[in-house]
């Protein structure tokens, strides 16, 4: 298998802090299953934002996460219309020009994609 | 980059109008961000097939959208369980015979898949 | 076309029996719409697992769709962390490690991935 096949992109779009749990769940789920040479990559749009910025209920649980390996990305385009500064975001997070079109970029680099 | 493996399929089967204005917003970032070569699809079905029947509050927003190249397609099986003449659909939405089996189809050719 | 690009995956985790009906649509119409030599399987994890349990309402509907070949996977997670022991499944369901994972595992195969 080549390296651009070894990831999976991970889709949130959702505000509800309990759906937020339950995909952290998931990936974390990814990570115990999948194993290390396996990239996964959350990337976080729309009313989703709420999970990376600071004072999220759930940042705890996205640093473990991060310190597992996952990759978090929030969408450049999200943060603009909403007004949110690149530095309210978690520690680690990446921005991408736009959330939902990342998410095609990497599947067209082989990557499987879920949306809980 | 084979001329398969330029498109991206959009799904959407909810009804909610809040839930149609963040996938349109989703679609035209997609054709911001990918540019004109790359071909941006959204299969329409369930309860999301009011986004494309006249009166839809979205109908101006959708023609927008057709005119930067986006294509429409109404689910078959949809308009025939809802008894909806096709008479009723946006202009140019195309019928395809199963939305859900439209979405298998595209992946096969080599188009990425997004569900907001 | 290659016998690992003949499936797809189709994605649940909500719990509404509504949302279940009409998943159980869908599966339907690409099973009458792709033919039989397209694999079709329904990967349950999360609140969705109710689905495939003694007692669900949809349990006929589920056996019908068995009987023209589709398959039934729960998560082995869910089912864990829910405490709930596999002789409550419906019969002829599949217990996988993890849902989520197995999604992306078919998706390497080369099968779609469908998340009504």
């Amino acid at each position: 298998m080549t390296e651009s096949s070894t990831g999976v992109v991970v889709h949130l779009d959702e505000g509800e802090p309990a759906k937020h749990a339950s995909v952290l769940r998931n990936l974390g789920n990814l990570l115990d299953t999948l194993g290390p040479q396996t990239r996964v990559e959350l990337v976080v749009h729309g009313a989703g934002i709420d999970l990376l910025l600071e004072g999220s209920p759930h940042s705890e649980d996205v640093r473990g996460l991060q310190d597992r390996g996952l990759t978090v990305d929030a969408c450049g385009n999200t943060l603009s219309s909403a007004n949110i500064a690149r530095e309210r975001l978690l520690p680690g997070a990446v921005v991408v020009p736009s959330g939902v079109a990342h998410l095609v970029i990497r599947q067209r680099e082989g990557w499987a994609y879920v949306r809980p």
